[in-house]
């Protein structure tokens, strides 16, 4: 299906039309018009810019990789690049969603089919009595679904933290596995601010200082996507604290262990090597008192058990056994 | 009992009667409505949105979780999100608490019964002569029982903080338990922080910029409520750093305390070993001097003792026995 | 004694005067009248604030505990909070002082008898030649009296780090007593930090913004002050740094010894263990070579000594004994 | 070849002239003149300066070693430091490139031949659209090279970063030349961080404040600028938290191996210590039950093997082995 | 030799006259004096400030210890307080150097002989074309002498440093020597920030807002010292970082050795507990197979040199030896 819209006066018109129609309908300041790109190649975007003006710095910056989250403004058109995000196998992946919004006209541009343009029209569709702002009603459905992405992933990271504090004081030391568990989960984190951070500046630019997009309808909505930014960005915080405490918890808890074996050791290589001197003893080849009699056997045997079990009660009040 | 009031004058005319007739008295500007809804459902919130015209956005974030203290305005009212925390079982809870204001109503809702609003009418009622500030008043008694509620909290850790204190000299070990409660306290401190913090720009909000609200005779008392919210923020702040100097003392205590046991381990195993090999000297089967006769009982048990005796002073001496 | 004082012109007219007089001095502009209480009851400055018009708010601070060193400003009125510290068996304390100023009168309220007030009066006396700029000089003198108290802290904690340093490259291991000491410092400069980091705010406010008490000829001094408080900010942080500096190298050590005392551990072990292992070859009941014989008795002895004699010597080459 | 261009009407007009024509040429404010200096004498300069009439200080801090990237404004010139990175053998190398802009001349100052011009000019020759905008355009080339080359390097760091994560949780523990490489790493990320965060003052600088060059066709490709300077940044800060992560998750894996160590050690000493002490026993020369018959044989061999298998068991139960 | 001078339209007319003729000089607002007190008694500096007319608090400041570097603006002077800093057999020292600024005077007062005022007037006659800019000049050269001698520190840090790396991952383990230098090195560098970070708002001041010494021609000279200024801090702060992985690689491989020596320590012990093992075996008083016979030597023989070798080829592998 092709991904364009047609709008007038607030009211979606046209749908799925050919790319090629869009330079008749944004012509007419009274139409919105919208439609997506989905990893096009250089000369789709070459003749979509040439098309509605857009800068050639804009263009190329859909081309370049490990870009950040940004709003660039230039006299006819913004150009907003954003970053949507998804788990697979535990691991972070991101899928560049770019943006260029004229007066009338939005085009985005995905990375990859995995961020689905689907949901981002159906959001349109549910607040449709908010059509009549235009692009900037559109822009915002956009940037909201990328934003509820960022915020899905610091829920879950949340339950995962949670998860590693209940297994924390448990009985059995951490494996391998739950270090790689730990480690992942803060890489992801770390990845996650990478892209959530600048999204504040990015809707901040959007909603304060932008004419172009600006209608005074559209602003609680903008305000309340600034608020979601700035919850995923302190829950964010909030649970590097959190894992700060797990991890030094943890680190104190292997000390903790580590001195509980020492102390098992020092006292069973006590109660084993006490009796080996002793029968260390007895076994000389000199004439001991009870040396070859049954007296030196069972002086031997008594003085064994008594030292055992002396040194076995003293470790075990002490609390090392 | 339905809780609702209507003030006139300063003076509180009416109460407890049915939401119902809060419509009638809310069209007077010369009155100031107050009711509270607990837990309600949409259709509840929905009604009084339209009653007194509220922004949908603002009905909505009352039943989105995970929202964080703010103070939304919108052009006829204002829409207050903030957090009431209480300790259960050694657990941090909290409790949304958000308001609608507008210039002659305030609306409060509650997300459970753990908070208290008897409470707050009863500080209403203490504060009687400002009464006639309206909505000013009612927020501010509102958010002041909210914050003195952060307060109580860190007052509470500051406690549990000492306690933690005397015990790190303590002779004993920490247990496991403590490491737990430790664990336990510090994510308090966290989940305290993460709806204390932002309370300062609520505050700062309501009484530096809003034109709603204002009346100069309440200002001190919201300049009050500010200086609340910075001591909670600063003791808290404080107590991290104590924290940390509990945390590390005790890291460096554990080290300490597996050196100690090295120590012992190291002294205890040379006075064990060091009869075992004379004994096993004396246990060859080789005619090495005494072997089989007296003086070599007397010799090997002689050396035994001397070398033990030695072993044992040398080791007292050096501090690690 | 009764601590009151009127200035008038500049010049010290009357002392000690019963604090029942105050009313009738107060009421003349011209007239400067400071007068003291001592962990005063509600009762006493209930009719203090009455005489001298102070809000309600100002006059609750006075006994709420907790507090944060600020500057209320108030229409007539400024109220001060800070905090004067003093060691007590190594252990800090603070005393409240709080002051009331209106355009010629300061109240001064103390926690308690621990702050000598006797040395405020004494510094407004050496200084008496600014005493004409009225309540800004006598304040001054108070705040400058409370910042050097913190001042004087600062510099007997850089005197504990510094006999801490020296400790820390001498042989003996850190003892129990040392960590407390270490740890108790920092608990005092965080505690310190506490009140005295506001205190920046409270010189500034009280420097810059306020009309109320301003006099050309005090603004030096009043910028004097806040140097001193900047000073005692910079130093605690300074001093913060050179306490990381000692605990991490103090933790390295550790680490160091205990590698010291496994090296140790390792080699008297080792050259018990192989003694041990050839006198249990000689000792079985087996035809060996030299069993019986004085062969048997020459070659085990030699065996040992050189063996025992190879490994204390590797080991001393290693650096491990 | 030498390095000297003259452009007209954003034509390059001619190339590799000597650098004597140079002041004939930049006389006629027409003309836009650039040429390079690679590692120059103070003569050298010294006749530049005159000829453009630059400031003694900006000439005198092409010689200081240990500048840090910064612009200097003068009346008639600017005077640009920045720092262009490579790689040799692991280590990070800076050459210093600084630049003289007025309003019709640049002069490239570069500390030796490792920075190679061509690859400026080459850039030049393929944004040839722009070069009518002079200086401003020059400049821009040369910039975003030096910030290209910093970009690379952050993405080798993130590859070296990704090697390291790969290594973390392999089954042998990290060696000496893993722990050189690691510290390598984070030098020279410290060492990039350096040169690369004055560089956001820097262009902020140009592009901001500075009328000298301002043409507004170039403002958005200094906003580019800027923005890869700040995705340097971001990304670098980005690689500081995830070396943390390794750091700590490192030292964690440490932690645990030296536990893992321990059971290990302890599980194996008493599997061979109690056969000891039973063979002891055996070996005593008083008549124990066995004492020199068969039944003495089979009654030891049993006791060792079972005593063995059991403690073995019991281990690998626990998993200490 | 008196440090006395006499500038007359930028030409030094005379120069080591007595103090006494400064003030027929300074009277004339076309001289600029200069002249230098070293360690001056509470008497020297009363006159002088009567003289000049300099505010009782900066005289007294002088005599004060503990000052943080600063400027304080008078009506009719500046008083400016820098430390210059030296080291002493790997100490830090540091040298209290204030100065009075009045439009056509400058008094240096420097703390003691250890700071050459020899050199800063070698640097005006170097710079004597400046030299009609009066005290802003001199004032210039007194701190850029100053912010010199800041400077030649970090490179001395930057070299020990570098010192430190190298020695990092040598074989030999860290010395307690070496700890003290790590230390000592941190120590002074925390004691170069003290004194260094303040110098940013002291030279910000001198070349921002003060009107009293401002000459255009100095102000680039102002800015290139910010610059130095701003070089030492931000110098310093690389080194920091440095410093924290120089530290914490070095903690990593102690923990690295450490499990090293645990690792040779169980292989050992196994290699020698095994065949003591044995021998206790056929030193028992039973007769086992081969009692008393030459078969029981041989197998004993053989069993022992097999499980040792055993033993040794499989650490060897597995990389314990």
């Amino acid at each position: 299906m092709v991904r364009t819209r047609l709008y007038r006066d607030g009211v979606l018109v046209s749908e799925g039309f050919p790319v090629a129609e869009v330079s008749d309908h944004v012509s007419d300041p009274g139409n919105v018009v919208w439609f997506d790109l989905c990893a096009p190649t250089a000369a789709d975007l070459e003749s979509v810019a040439e098309e509605l003006g857009l800068h050639t710095l804009a263009v190329e910056d859909v081309f370049q990789e490990h870009q950040r989250p940004k709003v660039d403004v230039y006299d006819s058109h913004l150009f907003i690049t954003s970053y949507w995000l998804h788990l697979e196998d535990g691991r972070l992946h991101s899928v560049e969603v770019d943006a260029f919004a004229t007066r009338n006209a939005l085009v985005t541009v995905r990375e990859s089919e995995h961020f689905d343009i689907g949901k981002v029209t159906a959001r349109w569709d549910a607040a449709g009595a908010l059509a009549k702002n235009g692009v900037s009603f559109l822009l915002h459905g956009l940037l909201d679904y990328v934003v509820d992405a960022h915020f899905e992933l610091v829920e879950h990271f949340d339950e995962q933290v949670e998860k590693l504090e209940e297994q924390l004081f448990e009985e059995r030391p951490m494996t391998r596995e739950d270090a790689r568990r730990m480690f992942t989960l803060r890489k992801n984190m770390a990845g996650l601010r990478k892209v959530a951070a600048p999204m504040r500046e990015v809707v901040n630019t959007l909603f304060r200082r932008d004419q172009l997009l600006a209608t005074p309808e559209m602003a609680p909505y903008y305000q309340d996507l600034y608020d979601h930014v700035l919850r995923v960005a302190e829950w964010t915080e909030n649970l590097r604290e959190l894992m700060s405490n797990l991890r030094e918890t943890h680190m104190s808890q292997q000390g903790f262990r580590l001195n509980e074996i020492m102390k098992k050791l020092t006292s069973w290589a006590a109660i084993i090597a006490v009796p080996t001197m002793i029968t260390g003893y007895y076994g000389q080849n000199v004439p001991y008192p009870g040396f070859g009699s049954g007296s030196g056997f069972w002086s031997s045997t008594i003085i064994i058990v008594i030292a055992s079990g002396v040194l076995y009660v003293a470790f075990k009040k002490r609390g090392w056994l």
